[in-house]
């Protein structure tokens, strides 16, 4: 069920949308006050319902640091459309407010000459550090990272680091801080507590004797994916970021960067399972031609594998038209392929992704997949005999005085099928890594084409042997 | 790729799994010494790779703290084997230097009488606690959050609630401190604060006066999905859990807790689309017969549901017999109203999931979907035209004197499946939701075989309009 504070928000954003037009005509002066106690997130909400002209307006209205934490929470179209309408010192002025990682995040969205723009109208020491984030790749570990952390030098005591970070803290840098870090001379990361931990300690220790010296990072090079893994499985709230040369600390990633992380790629992997390219923007954002470019693809080489069919069903057209009650099981059959495989490989993409079977662990599967396939195959042949016997038994259909054998064809073809689309499904997805593709693309799709072609080989090549004498 | 760490730690763990049985052979009494500096993470991949019985003797090895951080981080089943091996009181030394949810949810995975034995054992206050949490559902708010957080009354000083903390810092509880909370005297939540912002507050104000006074919180029946879009949204580090009645704080619910709800929920959204009923244990845990279970139910339904397609097509039998060339394509034709079908469902199922789009969207995304089908039908058409045109003119294969007019009844099919595939691939997950289904379940299998029968009678009924007087 849609969560309730989202079953309010929109008619609540809706009701107030009004009443903020309003005062930006008669008092812009008060906007500020009137919706401070609005958590950023619903007057981005807000800020959706307006004409998209009028945004600048409101964000002009409000204190920078205030506008640079609505603009986070919006939509990335909207918000970069509502910053390329802006000129460059307003929107300089408000991103200059946010953390570093969010800037280059923000800026990463717009047209490289308006990013430009706004860039060069940062004060300098802002613009360098951004500059040197958005030279990271943005899924990589040092494109979600943040540069603003806490780190004490380890020979400080715990009272003088307690010190420094309260005088850090009365500065009002926005980052939580989640974690301190104790640096050596060369800005190497050496050990690593919590602010409560620090409360803990006794005054009179040194920072280096207090702290957990068995700190894990990750290079700035890793991948975004791995530091969710790393972060989930060791619980951490957050994990140092460090120059994979020199061992330095350059940031940190935080879990509530990563949880981000993770529903895209889950999106991704969603999406690639139904032979779509993921989308850039939320689908309801997503134009009709870019959706239609996403989509076109996959489907017409799906399209194009899948015409290998009509190339084996008019091999066998002879037998087809000496026994046209075959043709009547092959939609029930292929498409039983089909599901079995999609099962298999939903399971394994999916093992995949957590990380409990690994490539090399493909044989341990397909020993495990072989028996399921036989089995689930034999079930659904008992149900395929059992209809043939049943519909002629009760008169419901003829299927010819052969019904028997063609009953049998039928059940030993869905045995076949069945275990091969289970294999199938369950191989495809270690195939794919082992390339270097995302295990999750098109594979249940792919796995259905395959095992139609095979399937359709399968049916006739049983047919002809159990039914040669008689019906062919 | 899998990422680094994962790559080492299993051959770490099994080098090091010799070395510790011989160490609890010789001196069990050094365990705990030689493994100090392993993470409790590492410690459970080892305890992992010794011989099941011998975990037991490890975790008695170790302090009862640090045995519980082992215990934690175990995989389910093993960490089951392990407590129901463990004498009672044992068993209960550990569990009892565990925070109360965790302890909850171990003891949730154990067979009730198990459970209880041990229950009885722990200590009455943690006991009540425990029994407290249990009285929740597993995946409600209630079931994953934990009892123990920080909350101070609104009417101390800054510098009182400082040295509250401080105290509490150092009393070694165990769960992190994300936020402070104030409370009213009737323990409702009043305000919060970060640790950071308490050191910052100036000493002399009131924490009524410095605390955030719009608090979010999620009553305790809640389901952990919603509090996981509520985090998110947010980006909270933690929300307070309350008594739906009362408004009385219970607990609190931390992002990491958060983290593992999403990945399981995906896990559950992969398999449900694969038309797998969600496994409870990893992939390589399950047991045969209970994977049979799992995936001979759906597969049987949608069987079952495929029959369909032999009664469409028995129901034509005369047609097929006058034009077998008709049989030729079936597959091909029926597979793209299937791709369609699961393209729309994954885009739906994750736009619904992310809230992007609501229950009452469903027309605008029909809307979108309708001509999405009509262009995308258009393209595989033209293909299928096409390959009939172009293998005839090639002489790869004979359609018949009336090859142009199959042509044309297969591309006017394609159009008209794929535009259906589409249109209903994208309401089935609606659908679901609407009668309380989760919109994953089975949903690409069920609209394929859902465009499986309309697509035969679709196929047959243009057949009868372009061929009537020429083939049929």
């Amino acid at each position: 069920m849609t969560p309730p504070h989202r079953r309010e928000e929109r008619p609540l954003a809706a009701l107030l949308a009004p009443d903020i037009l309003a005062l930006l005509d008669e008092s812009p002066g008060d906007v500020a006050a009137e919706t401070e106690e609005l958590h950023p997130a619903n007057l981005a909400d807000v800020a959706a319902e307006l004409p998209v002209e009028r945004v600048p307006e409101l964000l002009r209205a409000l204190p920078p640091a205030r506008a640079a934490d609505v603009l986070e929470y919006m939509e990335e179209e909207l918000r970069s459309e509502v910053l390329e309408a802006m000129s460059a010192p307003q929107a300089a002025q408000i991103l200059s407010e946010m953390t570093p990682d969010d800037r280059a995040d923000v800026l990463e969205e717009l047209e490289e000459e308006v990013a430009d723009e706004i860039l060069s109208e940062i004060p300098q020491e802002a613009r360098r550090e951004t500059e040197g984030l958005l030279a990271y790749p943005a899924e990589s570990a040092g494109g979600i990272m943040t540069t603003e952390f806490v780190s004490v030098p380890e020979y400080l005591s715990v009272e003088d680091a307690l010190e420094a970070v309260r005088a850090l803290a009365r500065t009002g840098r926005r980052e939580a801080m989640y974690a301190i870090y104790a640096t050596d001379a060369d800005g190497r990361v050496r050990g690593v507590m919590s602010l409560r931990e620090l409360l803990a300690a006794p005054p009179g220790a040194r920072i280096a004797d207090v702290s957990w010296t068995d700190v894990l990072s990750v290079p700035a090079t890793a991948d975004r994916e791995e530091v969710a893994q790393i972060i989930a499985k060791y619980d951490l709230v957050a994990v140092p970021v460090v120059d994979p040369a020199t061992g330095r600390a350059l940031g940190v990633i935080t879990v509530d960067d990563v949880i981000d992380a993770i529903v895209e790629e889950q999106t991704e992997d969603v999406q690639r399972l139904g032979a779509v390219e993921p989308l850039e923007m939320p689908y309801m954002q997503t134009g009709f031609f870019e959706m239609i470019r996403k989509r076109a693809g996959w489907l017409s080489i799906l399209f194009l594998g899948e015409m290998l069919t009509a190339t084996a069903m008019g091999y066998f057209e002879g037998e087809l038209e000496r026994a046209i009650v075959l043709a009547i099981f092959i939609p029930l059959i292929i498409s039983s392929g089909g599901n079995s495989g999609s099962q298999a490989s939903s399971l394994i993409i999916r093992a995949i992704a957590l990380g409990e079977v690994r490539l090399g662990d493909w044989w341990r599967v397909a020993l495990r997949e072989l028996p399921s396939g036989l089995v689930l195959g034999s079930i659904l042949g008992l149900l395929g005999v059992g209809r043939v016997v049943l519909w002629q038994g009760a008169g419901w259909y003829d299927y010819g005085p052969h019904h028997v054998r063609v009953g049998l064809t039928v059940g030993a073809t869905l045995v076949g099928i069945v275990t091969f689309g289970t294999l199938a499904g369950s191989m495809l997805p270690f195939l794919l890594r082992r390339f270097g593709f995302d295990p999750a693309s098109a594979s249940a799709p792919f796995v259905a084409t395959l095992v139609d072609v095979t399937g359709l080989s399968l049916y006739f090549g049983i047919a002809l042997l159990l039914l040669r004498g008689s019906l062919l």
